[in-house]
């Protein structure tokens, strides 16, 4: 299956494809949708739209996940991620994807194998999942690449009967 | 000059739409997009976007406001209002609005005259204001009319070069 892993940032959005079986994981397209903190909220937003909507178009992926937006220290932070992480879902589900979302946690345990993994240990593992083409430059890029493997595993889990899998640690 | 006011939901999101010379101001439409909680939120964001490209469409208005997103008690809640409004905002953009963003604060002190009105104060208010038909029954729409009331207003008053206006009450 192709995967679409999108990890919202109102400066920096990453996106990574993968094609996956939910065991082995095939890179295809990794980058940064970038804006401007001059131009307005609802611009920016525009940005990542269509952004979003030409890595969708340029790589047909069948499912999106989009990482749960966590109540941050900063809440004037966490609520504009939400704005992002709103533009993420809609694009997503009006392009007919599947949509699914995943929790930080959720993301390091399957990537990693826990849920208090450190962002280096992250990056590691995605560069040993994918491959040295693994974009570990672009954190973002990569994040986002980690909610795809992420959701990979999981749709394979589900596929298989194994819904209860835990993502507690 | 016609505006649309959006009051974001993710139950229920109201819309108004008015014809304003910044003093005086005319009903044109109001009303609520409704979603199911039942139903994913992806999902929900795409069924507020559809409404509101509706109500865009067949209105045809030039600018829209949408009331900022406060830091709710219920952080969760407030998260998930910041997904619909950045839903809003893009609708909003994509359709070639001029958009902007007004507190609650700004609302309440352009319909009522201070920031600290009650909800029926405010409802009372927009009856006086756009006649017999302002559905005060809807208070979502009710409260999207609002926020273009001060949108017009405050358009106004960019007009004549009062950008100075202290909303802080």
């Amino acid at each position: 299956m192709r995967v679409l892993g999108i990890d919202c940032g109102t400066e920096r959005t990453g996106y990574g494809v993968i094609d996956s079986d939910g065991v082995r994981h095939l890179l295809v397209a990794a980058g940064t949708i970038r804006t401007s903190p001059r131009e307005a909220m609802a611009m920016r937003l525009r940005r990542i739209a269509e952004g979003l909507r030409e890595v969708i178009g340029a790589h047909a992926p069948e499912r999106a996940a989009v990482e749960e937006v966590f109540h941050a220290a900063n809440s004037q932070s966490a609520l504009k991620l939400a704005q992002v992480r709103g533009v993420a879902l809609l694009v997503a589900a009006e392009a007919g994807l599947a949509v699914s979302e995943h929790s930080a946690l959720e993301v390091k345990k399957s990537v990693v194998g826990h849920g208090h993994a450190a962002k280096e240990q992250v990056q590691f593992m995605m560069k040993s999942l994918l491959g040295e083409a693994t974009p570990v430059n672009l954190p973002d890029a990569c994040d986002a690449l980690a909610v795809a493997v992420c959701e990979a595993t999981r749709a394979r889990f589900e596929s298989l009967g194994l819904k209860t899998l835990s993502v507690r640690s």
